[in-house]
């Protein structure tokens, strides 16, 4: 039977599969969930056996534990690294999910829950991609496996098993699907993320919080400060007003941003898809520019004072705010983060004081586009699509990509299979079952214009 | 036994009957304390009939209960109206109490809970003080008690049980222990109190929470856009910028100024009592100015995105804040607060929209000083701590201090005994023991002076 016959005989279980394992809060943010986190590593290890992946282990690290799994064809094939991660983005606000975000559903040919599409959806369908193949008894790949847990919080442990396992994760090419297309019927192939420096700053003022009557117009409010001091990071045109914060950015010239330009995009479309009165950004780039090429600066959360019900007239301690920039070629997340500390730090007015935490950085990145790897994907996708891929360059950041050119001198391809209107890191996230489906029937053919090159 | 020396057999006693209401917690800002709120005022019914009061009642309101008792005396004696409250604020944090703020304690001669000063240590010095009077056998005026439970969240009920009990509630003066004194060894008067005009602000930008690299650059993140929003509410002088705020604004004379810069003020001992690098306010005002005799704008809580354990790149749906603005002579909270409403909605750049809920207001008042009942106050204060009290401007809010005004006729003293280090709407709040008794010393000496007048 052809692959994809086997395919649309087997698609059902493929789903319950997926939903099974969609229904394990692996939230690896919050410890609460921890037990879940091992709870979703033990059942990828089970189903990769089940698909025929050998030497399938829990490797442990200092955090939760990464899930390798091998399935070898000869020393005359390439081999090729699969990287995904079983862990998900925290849920809230749940009160904003229209069906809980564990207990997975298909509505309107999408199945809704946390993870489906970032990332357990995308990493399923290389599970039952190796299924499929292998019922057609051609796999033309020598396949590694390495499925993290913590690559919402930074992927440190990551980092350190990659340095420590160089020659278990020896390949030719790094395979990732978690990113997306441009649309169901436009194909398209990331081949540039953004990198990331994520801060949590603190803003204290009296050492107690005080009665806003009593000391009012005397001190400093924190919540005040640290308003005007996150005010004063961009100016009238969005720039972003760090010293040197431009000084490593890559500038495209005119051709390049035509080229980019070549891909479909509706402003109006794009700001229907939020419900935005205006999309709003830096001066002189369009909205695709601005949320590929360009680095940004966003508060992520911020709360001080009282937050709960009612009115309290107080004038609180401290106020705190979670602040993270995007980064382009050629910054770097260790000159940003510097960069941010020293400049926030120095903006502080008098009457407070200001403690900035960096959390984890990653690093921007560029795929070459005439590498063999990159081909065979193009090809690959021209296949089950009917139609060339463009290339895009995407906003999001996939920090161990940079790291596995460092660590393992491999380039990598972003085969994903998502689309913007998911909602990954949303309420309501979701992943079309045309797009799991496509994905697990393109990834073989992947393998194969690979091994035939 | 002359009223000391009763009062020194019975302080014990009285200590402990405090503490016992104080481990209630009437939260009225709170809708989970609710049955506690009503426990609070049932104690105080009962507390005040076991201390001779007569037709005492819980007077139902659409909100909180007011307690409403009288003493009788003879027609010939003026009446004396005495207003409290037996609500208090939110606790929270409570972990930053060194003990628990419904379990009062008293250590180095200070009562720690919450409302321990604000309002229930001093409402219960009223309570006690009649004990003492009848115990003394005499009573020298007429007394009426209104202690409501809904001074925290705006008093809107108590307004209306005053209109529509202008009957019962006849007097000659309006008594109320509600601040405080400079200092144990420096009696004085508060004579202005600021008013209020409280808002919760919330900022829309896209309509779901999206990912900060998916989209970050071009959706004007709504944290970023309230922040930018209320940094722009003061200059760099912190001079507020709303258009019209100080229109209304008396400006005191040199002459009013000097006078008021009399009561002893150390810049460095106010900026060590709260731990402040350094006190910080309105250009060309005093720190004790621009606490008393200048509005001022707060923001007393901010909220959105993810503030939760560990990193999330999102940018939120929506952002939050309560903002609330103190004011003085002769502004009034109706035209601040439609200044403020019309102002921050037209603030709100291309990209979000806003909505502005006003909760409770209150106006500024100015109480004279040449008054038969405040010279009566003044005198009982020289009799009980061998020293003229000064008059003093408070920056608090005793919104119903005007109510009572314009819907009764009728002018307040303001013979409160805290400190503004009790931290009352703060962690650890407090009462001295001495604060405590010398009320209920100087009360029946007020009543003394007043009858005599």
């Amino acid at each position: 039977m052809s692959a994809p016959a086997y395919l649309t005989q087997h698609q059902n279980r493929f789903l319950e599969e997926l939903m099974d394992w969609l229904r394990i809060p692996s939230v690896s943010a919050d410890a609460a969930f921890h037990g879940d986190v091992l709870r979703a590593a033990d059942f990828l290890k089970e189903k990769l056996e089940a698909a025929g992946a050998a030497n399938v282990e829990l490797c442990a690290t200092a955090g939760n534990p990464i899930v390798y799994g091998e399935y070898f064809v000869g020393e005359d094939k390439p081999t090729v690294l699969v990287y995904g991660h079983y862990d998900v983005q925290p849920a809230d606000p749940y009160e904003l999910w229209t069906s809980p975000p564990f207990e997975p559903v298909i509505k309107d040919e999408q199945i809704y829950a946390r993870g489906a599409c970032d990332d357990k959806g995308q990493v399923y369908m290389h599970v039952k991609a190796l299924e499929v193949m292998r019922a057609q008894g051609e796999v033309p790949c020598n396949l590694k496996f390495m499925v993290e847990g913590e690559e919402e919080i930074g992927s440190n442990n990551l980092a350190i098993f990659v340095k420590e396992n160089k020659e278990k994760l020896k390949a030719d090419v790094i395979l990732i699907s978690d990113t997306g297309i441009l649309a169901n019927d436009v194909p398209s192939i990331e081949v540039g993320l953004r990198g990331l420096s994520y801060h949590e700053v603190e803003v204290t003022g009296p050492n107690r919080d005080l009665h806003s009557g009593l000391y009012g117009g005397a001190v400093l409010n924190p919540i005040n400060a640290l308003c005007r001091m996150i005010a004063s990071l961009h100016d009238e045109n969005y720039h972003i007003t760090i010293p040197g914060f431009y000084d490593q950015v890559a500038t495209l010239g005119e051709a390049e941003r035509a080229e980019l330009a070549q891909a479909p995009f509706s402003e109006s479309g794009f700001e229907q898809s939020i419900g935005l009165p205006a999309a709003v950004g830096e001066a002189g780039y369009t909205t695709p520019e601005r949320t590929s090429i360009r680095p940004t600066l966003d508060v992520n959360g911020i709360w001080g004072g009282y937050i709960g019900e009612g009115a309290k007239t107080v004038i609180p301690s401290k106020a705190f705010a979670k602040i993270s920039m995007r980064l382009v070629p050629n910054q770097t997340s260790e000159q940003i983060t510097a960069l941010f500390q020293q400049h926030f730090t120095s903006i502080a007015p008098a009457g407070v004081t200001v403690q900035v935490r960096p959390h984890h950085g990653g690093e921007p990145v560029l795929t070459p586009t005439d590498s063999v790897a990159y081909r065979a994907a193009a090809r690959a996708l021209e296949t089950t699509f009917g139609k060339k891929p463009v290339p895009t360059r995407g906003g999001g950041s996939i920090p161990i990509v940079a790291m596995f050119k460092s660590e393992l001198g491999l380039d990598t391809v972003l085969l994903g299979f998502g689309l913007d209107s998911d909602a990954i890191h949303s309420p309501n996230e979701h992943f079309g079952v045309f797009n799991f489906l496509k994905g697990i029937e393109t990834i073989p053919e992947f393998y194969k214009e690979y091994a035939a090159s």
